[in-house]
């Protein structure tokens, strides 16, 4: 498949009039060709035109036709074969094998929420029959359903080409919830965002389903962004990115003259807690293993763990030790764009110019462009309390030891944290007192609470929670990844007395879908 | 009990420095003793730290206490005997078998929370085992349940000053969540507010709870609420009221540097739409049935039919004279406040001069204070279409008659509609195919929709939806009557890999409290 630089407004190909994007090699830093020139608000106007009149129909199609679409979205996208493969190595500077298994990932989680689907519990049926004897007041005959919100924008992330992106967790939700999609591509990978688009361009069509159920747009500045997420007939959006990008889509999306949810997983540091017995137990291997995670796709992993909070002494110091020889033996890794890598290097020229972080270790410079150099830094307790820079996410690999006098010092660190996707205990029996101390302030602060692994594998299934108190995302009530992501794009509507003739399948008398269902306080099915 | 205009904070009883507040009784305009003297930042501060110190021990109590709990309340509201009852009259004007009523409903939503929290879907337990084989990654254990927001701020309502204030559906479903509840008191009805505070504040103490589950603030202005929502450890808040308060209110929750969930019920006019077979065979009873509904609790229900939307012609026009006989038969009916009558009678003013609507009858005027005069106008649906100010709620009996020329210019009026709580079909079989087009439309409206009754009556129960878009509420993904409300104050928390010792009882290995799970994909228990 050639590359066009064309958005897509429906199953049409659209060549923008805007500046353009054009995606840059970070290994390399030469330029990708083609050219992605921006849309403008008559784009904007013509993809939402489309989603709305997609609404409609498309949130009513059977369960099995809904299904049968996210399928063929992850055949097309395994159709492309190793074009979008070395596409997005070439784009995001990620290893082969990287994008190979996200590939998987994408997949895997487009036919998962096929089955979550059909499955149909998503659709909440409760019950309540009439009770025309029921005194002092007969009850009337009610029913619920939940429905799609109505057309949602998905801005690409950078870190994720494929998990996050044009056919990533929140487009996969979105569908699945019956909700029409627009996609606003990240200016990291057009090139991607454009097969993967024509693959659900070409899903679409294969399903038959109205045309307007997808497009994909580019833009270079916050133009086609903005203009997204205050058109009216978008009802929602899901961004991951930047606290400050996802803070002013944030704002534009409550100040509309009607409000509408906007899910933006924004920044974590994922603290790590090596609680003592285990620190004293198996200090060095745990410090090897925790740069390994911290290493994981050069350290932009949204999961990725930025802090470390530990009692100070001896086995601290050796854990320290350990990582820093880790951190040493560190090749260096591209980044994923060359805007990126200047955050990183800003960032831990900040740590270690603040005066109050001290470098323990950095790994390889390496001598391409856009290397990102592993870090590792320690600060005394009282200095990070007292400095907001120090508490800010450096997005990459580097990461910020925090040494406590005591149990009482950890924990005042501990209620100091802001929201955070995880929290990570590195724990032994002889911990669990410590460990349960500390459990209900993690409760407060995370979504995810790990034991003796590390947070930088997020696995999509139904226990999954990618998501926690602000500013991890903007939303805590949700998660963006696993099957509890449909419910971000859904509500309920009740229907009272409906002849069984106008009742939609869901909830008609018969249950002609076979759902699960709540009838009368009972669970049935 | 005698009432002491005291503020209730924890199991203290602290009288107020600011502006006092004085219930009215509006059928007499006297004032009511005793003054509330409203609570500063102080009382605030201590309410807010009393409700933090009690969050992480009370969303950990057992399932069986917190019901216990939610049904001890209900019995102290109950022991509280004519006193509530006689007090409620007062400062509502509302008749004594309405607040009877009321207080029914009450106890039971609390009753029924009871059994809520005892059944503890609402946990949403999921659990994803480990797949240590699994090939090419092993799975780690993952568990997930759903924890409290934390503390919860509740606004009561004036137009239920039981079941919509101090111990209303908010206070029920937070309290079930597991969320300490602030309520800043409706200053309509204090004294009520005070002998239902009271009451929760005995139930607290006899279930031997930490006293930060409940507190009861006064206030005159917007101080205490505007503290109240701002407060940092306040994680979420339900408000009923107006349109402005209820928008100032969200805003200062959005502005926070946390942003918090607002659950604002705001405004809705409850459209009715008469279909033409259903007019034709029916135009009389329906027009009488459809004022009875108008009158309820002086048109004070926030379901209250506002506005009838249907095709113009002679069966609509005997409709709309059945109508106008009904409202001029219509008695008087004493208003929730010299306010909310000021209110009604300018919204009457600005229909009656607008030019565009045509007064059909008015009711009785009554002679005593705060009295509602039902009344009933007519308007040209494109007159409708061009004047916001037709558009707006009258909150109080009175509506307005939308006539459409045809089908087409019906379904025009409908889809330029704010979004409802309710939405009414009057239909016969011979408008089959009319109510189906208009389904798809009806359910972007509105979070309820009935037929062949009228929307003013809203059951408790699993099934019901309380709630719509914006601006019916702030947050149409939710309700705030029903079993379903519960969730507003909930997160998920995800446990991956935690010893079997460190995991909260819901999702232990052997699921000790019997609890429906989703294990590894399929339904258990």
């Amino acid at each position: 498949m050639n590359l066009t630089g064309d958005m897509l407004i429906g199953q049409q190909a659209v060549t923008g009039s805007r500046d353009a994007i054009q995606a840059i090699n970070p290994a390399t830093n030469e330029r990708l060709e083609p050219a992605y020139a921006g849309g403008t608000q008559a784009e904007v106007e013509r993809a939402c035109e489309l989603a709305w009149a997609a609404f409609d129909p498309y949130r009513e199609t059977s369960l099995e036709a809904r299904a049968k679409f996210l399928e063929t979205i992850a055949e097309q996208i395994e159709a492309l074969g190793d074009t979008l493969i070395e596409r997005a190595v070439a784009e995001s500077g990620l290893p082969q094998a990287r994008i190979q298994g996200e590939r998987g990932r994408t997949c895997g989680q487009l036919r998962l929420f096929a089955r979550v689907v059909r499955d149909g519990e998503w659709l909440d049926v409760r019950v309540d029959p009439a009770l025309p004897e029921r005194q002092p007041m007969p009850r009337v005959d009610l029913r619920q359903r939940q429905i799609g919100l109505g057309p949602v924008v998905v801005f690409g992330a950078s870190n994720f080409p494929l998990a996050f992106s044009v056919a990533g967790g929140d487009t996969a939700s979105a569908l699945a919830a019956g909700c029409p999609v627009i996609v606003k591509a990240h200016s990291a990978h057009p090139g991607t965002s454009e097969l993967v688009g024509r693959a659900i361009q070409a899903a679409v069509k294969q399903c038959g389903l109205p045309e307007g159920v997808f497009s994909l747009l580019f833009g270079s500045g916050r133009e086609v962004g903005q203009a997204l997420v205050t058109d009216p007939r978008v009802k929602a959006a899901g961004f991951t990115g930047s606290r400050s990008g996802g803070l002013a889509l944030w704002k534009a999306a409550q100040s509309r003259p009607e409000p509408i949810p906007f899910y933006a997983e924004m920044s974590s540091i994922n603290p790590v807690f090596p609680l003592p017995a285990a620190l004293e137990a198996r200090g060095k291997e745990m410090g090897e293993a925790f740069v390994a995670s911290l290493n994981m796709g050069a350290g932009q992993f949204c999961t990725n763990p930025g802090l470390v909070i530990a009692v100070k002494g001896p086995a601290l110091d050796a854990f320290v030790a350990a990582a820093g020889e880790a951190v040493k033996a560190s090749g260096s890794q591209t980044m994923l764009t060359p805007g990126i890598f200047e955050a990183y290097e800003s960032g831990v020229k900040g740590l270690a110019g603040s005066g109050k972080a001290r470098e323990i270790a950095r790994g390889d410079k390496g001598d391409g462009p856009n290397q990102c150099q592993t870090g590792l830094f320690v600060t005394a307790a009282q200095d990070f309390l007292g400095d907001e820079a120090l508490q800010a996410e450096v997005f990459g690999s580097t990461s910020l030891v925090v040494e406590c006098a005591d149990a009482a010092e950890l924990k005042q660190v501990t209620e100091h944290l802001e929201g955070q996707l995880t929290i990570t205990l590195q724990m032994d029996d002889a911990d669990l007192d410590a460990a349960r101390e500390l459990l209900p302030t993690l409760e407060r602060k995370a979504g995810r609470i790990l034991v003796n692994g590390w947070p930088t594998g997020v696995e999509v299934c139904d226990a999954m929670v990618h998501g926690g108190p602000f500013p991890a995302t903007s939303d805590s009530r949700t998660t963006s990844v696993g099957t509890a992501a449909i419910h971000r794009f859904l509500r309920p509507v009740c229907y009272q007395n409906l002849p069984d003739a106008l009742l939609p399948e869901a909830i008609k008398q018969n249950n002609p879908l076979a759902l699960k269902r709540l009838v009368d306080g009972k669970r049935e099915g």
